[in-house]
């Protein structure tokens, strides 16, 4: 069976993270890392997750020990640690940004400087939905943002026709995708009753929204904009479509891309995020505004499960060749 | 001192109007009638507006005895009220759809027949940052929609200025907004931690945003989604536009518009909800998205106060010639 | 495989059941029958259930045809079903309150006439970590109501003792506890932002409570006042004891009665109930006031799973010899 | 008119203390001083609170240029600031903890080392209901606690008959009570879809609630046991009460204890803190369970309202001989 490790695991992705992967039927967890609270039982910071293990300081000897890693830090101290765990042949499935922009100035203009910019050639963009064969393969996976996991698989099946014209992505998330740091953003009594907008013209998912639809056919700018909302767990995301060649029939394509994704639902009516709480299920719906020519997509996922933890197992089942719902279904 | 009546005082929009005009310093609340709880004192439904008047049946009778009334009824029918205070020479305000759109035929394609259009040429749409000085003179009010309120006031700067090509209006409301009624969408287990889109490309107040666009200057099909928040008062509307000579300096354009004006504020920062609960202000923010050359505005105002009963108050204090702001600021 | 049906499966409590039977590796689930939305799909109304089933008329003949029901139906209709099931040799967990209590005119002073008081003397309590054995051989349990599930795993250690003096029952449920029927009270905005208490003094779990209490040794009035909370699964029973010789040693006394309990677990901090959100499990805290003499317990859990569901499953468990927690942990 | 400061704006009562005041119409607001944030506007901090003024370093020359003060520091912090106030002539309303607790060694016990011992003798408490007389006289007022005005409201009839033998007091609060700094217990993801206790058995405002009921009458420990609810503003205490001489006639006891009272109001139903919502009323409603011999009390109000920054304007305006309600009705 193999080993697996997560690092940083103190935090919403990586408790969540330990949490699938220690009841994984056919992963061994082996340890748990963290940068804080450094002693302390993962039970006892989250008592939901129920995980019984220490949360141990990072202890480079015991790199080798694992097959596989997942790395849940924080942008910038990631690439470090990872290059650590490649350096000693461990496989790893990276959430944070670091290996998703395969251009390094693209990455620069947004992140500041890469610290490891010599692996971003083996990394593979990890959205089991559009890369399952090579996530297979990969050696480095960089598990996708919450919003870009949403965004792309509601427009995936129209950028592959090669016909977006434009697109208005308006996308709105719970609190967890702010991760567990206490600040006035995150306090309840900021968000609570309250809706608004953030990261206007200049969020960082935005490049890697446009360069995975560039590789898909859509090579265009988007307008992105996120809200925060006030509810734990859930994205919702809004594109408003212009297509080249009038609106044509889009469900089929939709039907088509996602005939057989086990974690791709099609819904008649727009998907709700309670639709897809505590899942690893992208719920997706299609609409067509004959009135102003806009198709109009919504894509509801768990920004923790399958905007983070849940599709980075999915991944290490890929990689390891196991049934790519295993312990995530 | 003018004497007003509440017409369907035991709804949301209907009570709140009861309370501000109760505590008005400058009207004399006479009555409040309702269709259901008859009998019922106004406190003992909504006790936190503390206004301890019976809700009473209506009785044509009466309608003479008051100056102005407000009607809190549902489309199709509050026109047939306010065609028979009309008769009596009662100035109205109407809080319903039926006197908005100045064309029946739009109005019976998305409402259905019209029960009064002849009543239709007197209405004035009570939007007073638009309209300040014909609200001043009109017999009957319509007051406007709260997504269009919070739409409207979002872009009739770019209208005006006769430059909008294109524009994605996403818009997210509180629950208050859906009515008193408990309905299956209303029920606390359907809200809560949840969002999901609705009335997606065929929502009402779509005609009601185009007709006022289209008189700012603005003539085009608009796309406009609502989506239901785990809120209870509070609307943010996410405006996307696509200018005809590119982004030009559209913060001039907004200042210059809302010099003076008491109820609109401008801000750097995203508005959020919380900002404008419980007030009759529309807060907006502009930002330019050079990228994709979009210039992109939030508003947001409370649905119940500004989106329908304090402007409603606004309205009838321009009616009867006083200051602007009374019993509402 | 043992075979079972769940009636009354289009109610929360009913479509969780549904749920975990579909999805359980040791029952097979044969349909599910409701009283409204008769021919709809469960997961179009709960498509986060994801169980693909058509809810189905109530079919008299083909009651037999299974081993085992659960019914979810109101106190009062729960009965005459039971009934037939139970002359068709069908074994049932009944979710209402028609068994659980054994006096009939206990019952009809809070509940009315009962329609089958002569199943009475046939039901077994189902609360497992008090009654396992019975329950195993049970052709008929009475699941626990939610307040009394909390209650009494939060007393019986202290009601065994023999010592109980006094208790009062502080209780706070979420919105999900009062069923799935839209009303006043369930309409998110009666509930948002609240908390108010009801029943007071009069509310049907008391005399479920007293009856349980007394049969562990405890026979005394308990004061038992719920109150409602803005958010939809949850349940935390705050309980106020004093005892008649003096403080003691409560802790010992919860480590020796659960020792070994699978779906109870020991805190040292005040249990919240998101600790035990869609869980089975019971989590509960006990500490001294030493000021004031009393013992106070807090004991949260989800009342649609430990509260309702899932502690029926882990009723059908034990009926069938299966592994307590399958299908449920 | 009589010139006024706020110290301690920043906060969240201290902030609303310098809207209520800012549009008091019988008090000059002269300053506002902060710890943190000094240099920001007000309306930056709080853009719904409105009010334009600068957040200023403390001055200790400036001090005696202003006829009263409103201290909304921290325990401990309050005292010294206080004192300097004092000796300049400044009459004080303080919203800490200092100096209500008339007796040092209590005070010390809870909260440590005194720093201004000598003040106690002067300071009188600040529930106007109970003490309006010596509030109108006084130079240094103590703002009671929340949890104190609420419980001390709910109880104070039964206390003054002198028959209250024992008495839980449960009580619920929104997140706003727990202040403004961003901590692991404020964060969103903690408090939504959550309620647990805290300080249990040993909350400081306990000795408050005991102080002021043995002034009263009721010389007795009382067990006393807040939780954290999922809601901003508000405050639920539900107080089971246990009488020396049987239940009695307690409704009549609270209508002559608060015949006349702006801000008690009674309510046959249990109130909801809705209903007191952005108010400085307190709404009770008394119950009796003749089962278990008990009365049961709620008492809900607003947190940061009446049982804070309200109640301190309530307490000036007693202080300058202005109408109770003045600027808070």
């Amino acid at each position: 069976m193999p080993s697996v490790a997560v690092y940083g695991a103190a935090g919403f992705t990586g408790a969540l993270a330990a949490r699938l992967l220690y009841r994984h039927p056919r992963f061994e967890l082996r340890w748990l890392t963290a940068r804080s609270d450094v002693g302390r039982r993962l039970d006892d910071l989250y008592p939901h997750h129920r995980v019984p293990l220490l949360l141990e300081q990072l202890d480079l000897e015991r790199h080798a020990e694992v097959d596989a890693a997942v790395v849940a830090y924080p942008h910038g101290s990631a690439a470090p640690l990872v290059h650590e765990l490649r350096n000693r042949g461990v496989r790893v499935v990276d959430l944070s940004a670091d290996f998703r922009l395969r251009d390094v100035a693209t990455y620069e203009r947004w992140y500041g400087e890469h610290p490891a910019p010599g692996l971003l050639a083996d990394a593979v963009y990890g959205l089991p939905e559009l890369y399952r064969e090579r996530i297979a393969e990969a050696e480095l996976v960089a598990n996708p943002g919450c919003y870009p996991t949403a965004a792309l698989l509601a427009l995936a099946p129209l950028a592959r026709a090669g016909l977006i014209e434009d697109v208005v992505i308006d996308a709105k998330s719970g609190v967890s995708g702010a991760g567990r740091q206490p600040t006035d953003r995150t306090h309840f009594v900021a968000v609570d009753e309250n809706i608004s907008a953030y990261g206007v013209a200049n969020h960082r998912h935005t490049p890697e929204i446009e360069q995975e639809l560039a590789a898909l056919g859509a090579g265009l700018p988007v307008t992105f904009t996120p809200h925060l909302l006030p509810l734990d767990q859930g994205e919702l995301v809004s594109c408003y479509v212009r297509m080249a060649n009038g609106l044509g029939e889009p469900a089929s394509l939709y039907e088509k891309a996602y005939a057989g994704e086990q974690f791709v639902e099609g819904a008649r009516e727009p998907p709700g995020v309670r639709d897809v709480r505590e899942t690893n299920v992208c719920r997706i719906s299609v609409h067509t505004d004959p009135r102003t020519e806009r198709i109009i997509v919504f894509s509801a996922i768990d920004n923790l499960w399958k905007g983070a933890a849940s599709q980075a197992v999915q991944n290490l089942n890929l990689m390891f060749g196991l049934p790519e719902g295993e312990g995530i279904s």
